[in-house]
C-alpha cells in the first residue's frame, strides 16, 4: 500500500504538534506546570452536576440518552440566549448551534470558509488551536501584531490592503477580543469600531473567539464584537472556562445564513454534541449554579493572577528588557525575554528545574518569535505559582548569565 | 458580503439533506415512524448508568470534568480490547481512538483521505450519514451493488479496473459488513476473504463500518474484516446501537500509521470526545452492564424483527415483484416495490396516512433508485409495528391499484 498516495493533501501536511508533544513531558507531577490551559478543578461545581445528572437520567432519560437534533437542545439554547442577553448581546435561539466545544466552533468555521492557500487573519501572537484547525483545511494564516491593546488596526487595514493587491482577500478576521489566548490583551470599544469599519468596509466577517470573557478580575467591561456588528460578526463560545470542560460543549452564534451552513457541516461531522451533556448543562444552568459558580472562579482566578504579578514583580523585575502583559481577566499572561534570549532553547532546561511554561513560537503561524512565553495562572496552587515562578527566575537569571 | 465568494467549494456544494428535513414530518406522534434509525429508549441501561455517573463525580471528578488526551481514556481503551477480543478481534489499546461516536469516525477518515475529486468504493445502497461525510470533502463516492450476501466481489473488482483504468484509484472501499445499513445484508465469511483479496492486490484500505455487529438475532457468526486482515482494515464502532447514543462516544481501530494520523486530525477537530462520558460508559462496561443489557436488546429487537416481518408477509406478500430482505440483525430491513412504483413520491401519502419510512434514494450516491424504502423494527412497539404495517400495506396496495 503506498502510504503517501492513500493520505489526502491536508493530512500529508498534517504534523503531531511539537508543543503538545513537549507537554506530554509536563505530566511528571513534580513539574509545576503554567503550561496547560487548564482550569482549576476546585473550580468545578460537581455537587451540582450531580443533582443536574440525576434529574436528567430519572426524569428525561428517553430523550437526553437518545440522539438530539444536529442544532442543538431548545432549552439549553434559550439559557444561552439569556447568558448573551445579560453580557449585553441580544441574541435568539434559532441562530445558536451548540458545538462539541470551541474546538469544534473553530473546526466547522475552517470548514464552511477556507478552500486551499484560502488566507485569514490570525493575531500574532495567537491561539494555537486554531492555527491547527485552519491549517488542517490547508488555510493560510496571515498574522497582524498585537499590542497591549490586541489586534493594531493599522496594520490589519495594511495586512488586508496588501492581500487584496495580491488577488488572496482574507476570508476572515480571526479575533480573541477578550484577555486574548495567549496574549491576556484586551480590545478597548474604540478600538473595536475601528476593527469592525474595516471589516465592513472591505466585506469581511469577523470571528469573534471569547472563551474567557465571564472571566475578568479588573478593569471595564467591554461590548463583545457581536452586539456591535451582529451583521459580520460569527461569535464562538465555550463551557470549557466558565462551568468545566469535560462535557465538550461550547456554542456559535452568527448571522443566520453562516449559521444555516455551520449546522449542514455539523451533521457530516458528528449528527449532534451529547444530547446527555446539553441536558446536564441546561438544568445546571437553570439551577443558577452556574452564575454562582462563576463568582467563585473569578475570585479564585483573581488571587491567583495577583499573586503570579507579585511573584514576577520579585523574581524578574530586574532583568533588562524584560516585560509581561498584566491581563484584566482570563488565564494567561505573556512574558517576553531580553532580546537574544530564546524560550524554546530554554524549554528543556526549565523541565530539567521542574517548571514548564509554553514557548511562545507555538502561537505562531510561522513559529517565529523566540522569546515569549505564555503563563498559565488557573491551574496551580499559590504555593505551586510562588515556587515555579521562583524556579522560572533562577533559570532566566542563569541563561542571562550564560 | 459576497456570501458565496466568502464560503468554501465544499461548503459551497453542501445542501441540507432533503431527507432529514423530510424526517422532520415523523415527529409528530400520531405517526407511525418506521424512519428513523433510533434504539428504542427502553434499553438504555438508566440505573447502571446513575450509578457509574456517581462514582465518576464523587471519586474522579477533577479528572472526568477536565480536559482529556485526544486519544481517548486509557481504561475504556482497555475495556474496548476486551470486548473485541471477545468477539474474536485481537486488538492493542495503543491503536484505539475514541472518538465523538462513529460518525465522527467517518468524518475523520474522509478528512485525511479524500482530496476533492478522490473516489471512494461505497455499497449501492449505502448508510447516507457516510455519503454525507463523503461528499463533505468533495469526494466522489462509486458504488457496487449489494445482493443478499452484501457487496458483489465480482462487481467489486470489475468497478475498480475501471476506475484504475480512468486514473481514478479510490482510496477506499466502504463497507458495512454487519446487518448493513440500510439493505440488512450481511456479507458471509468466504465473500470477505474475496474483498480482502481483492483490497490487497490492489493495495487498498478497507474501511469496516460495524454499529450493529453485536446485534445478531440469527445465523451464525462471521469475523470481522479486522480479524482476517489487521493489516489493511480500518474499523469504526460505536457506542450509540449497544449502549446509547446519546454519549455521543465511539472508537477507531486500526493500522497505527493511519490511527496516528487520525488522532492528529481529531486534535484539530473537537481536542477529545467528552472525558466525562468516556468514564461513564468505563465503569458501566466494568460493572458488566454492557454485556448484561446487550441480551435484554437482542431479545427485545430479534421480537420486533419477527413481528415485523410477519406482519409484512400478512399485508404485502400478495403484491406480485414486492421483496424485501430478512436481516439477521441490526435495525433494519429493505424493502423493494415493483417496477413503476416511487417511494419517493408515496412518502407524501405516507404521511397523510400517519406511517413513515425512508426513501431508498437516500441512500445512493445519485439517488437513482426509487423503488425501495428503509423499514425500521428497533424503535417501535409491537403495536406500532403491527398498525404500521398495516398502514404501509394498505397504501401499497392503494398506490398499486391506481
Amino acid at each position: 500500500m503506498n502510504r503517501e498516495m492513500l493520505f489526502s493533501a491536508r493530512a500529508r501536511s498534517m504534523k503531531r504538534s511539537v508543543i503538545r508533544e513537549l507537554l506530554k513531558l509536563t505530566s511528571n507531577p513534580e513539574i509545576i506546570s503554567f503550561a496547560g490551559g487548564l482550569p482549576a478543578p476546585e473550580t468545578f461545581p460537581v455537587a451540582e452536576v450531580a443533582i443536574a445528572t440525576n434529574k436528567v437520567l430519572w426524569e428525561e432519560s428517553s430523550k437526553a440518552l437518545q440522539y438530539g437534533s444536529t442544532e442543538g437542545d431548545a432549552r439549553l439554547r434559550q439559557d444561552l440566549v439569556e447568558l448573551m442577553k445579560q453580557d449585553g448581546t441580544p441574541a435568539n435561539p434559532s441562530d445558536i448551534l451548540v458545538t462539541t466545544a470551541s474546538q469544534q466552533g473553530l473546526d466547522l468555521a475552517a470548514k464552511i470558509f477556507l478552500d486551499p492557500d484560502s488566507t485569514c487573519i490570525v493575531g500574532l501572537p495567537t491561539y494555537l488551536g486554531a492555527l491547527q484547525a485552519f491549517k488542517s483545511y490547508q488555510g493560510k494564516p496571515v498574522g497582524v501584531p498585537l499590542d497591549d491593546n490586541g489586534m493594531i488596526p493599522e496594520l490589519l487595514e495594511e495586512t488586508i490592503k496588501k492581500l487584496e493587491a495580491e488577488n488572496r482577500r482574507p476570508k476572515f478576521i480571526y479575533i480573541i477580543p477578550d484577555f486574548q489566548n495567549p496574549a491576556g490583551v484586551t480590545i478597548p470599544e474604540s478600538r473595536r469600531h475601528e476593527i469592525i469599519r474595516i471589516a465592513r468596509e472591505g466585506g469581511y466577517l469577523i470571528i469573534e473567539d471569547t472563551p474567557y470573557r465571564q472571566l475578568r478580575y479588573t478593569g471595564k467591561h467591554e461590548p463583545t464584537f457581536q452586539s456591535l456588528a451582529p451583521d459580520c460578526v460569527l461569535s464562538l463560545y465555550t463551557f470549557s472556562k466558565i462551568l468545566l470542560p469535560g462535557f465538550r460543549l461550547g456554542w456559535v452564534y452568527g448571522p443566520d445564513w453562516v449559521i444555516d451552513k455551520l449546522v449542514m457541516a455539523k451533521q457530516g461531522t458528528d449528527l449532534c454534541s451529547p444530547p446527555f451533556n446539553q441536558a446536564i448543562a441546561h438544568h445546571v444552568m437553570a439551577s443558577g449554579a452556574l452564575q454562582k459558580g462563576l463568582s467563585k472562579t473569578i475570585e479564585l482566578y483573581a488571587q491567583r493572577r495577583e499573586l503570579m504579578l507579585s511573584c514576577l514583580d520579585n523574581h524578574l523585575l530586574s532583568v533588562p528588557g524584560i516585560k509581561w502583559t498584566k491581563p484584566e481577566g482570563g488565564l494567561f499572561l505573556w512574558l517576553t525575554l531580553p532580546e537574544g534570549m530564546n524560550t524554546d532553547d530554554m524549554f528543556h532546561a526549565a523541565i530539567q528545574e521542574k517548571v514548564a511554561y509554553v514557548p511562545g513560537s507555538a502561537f505562531y503561524p510561522d513559529e517565529d518569535d523566540h522569546r515569549s512565553m505564555r503563563l498559565n495562572f488557573s491551574y496551580s496552587s499559590e504555593a505551586q505559582i510562588c515556587e515555579g515562578v521562583k524556579r522560572l527566575g533562577a533559570l532566566i537569571h542563569k541563561s542571562l548569565g550564560s
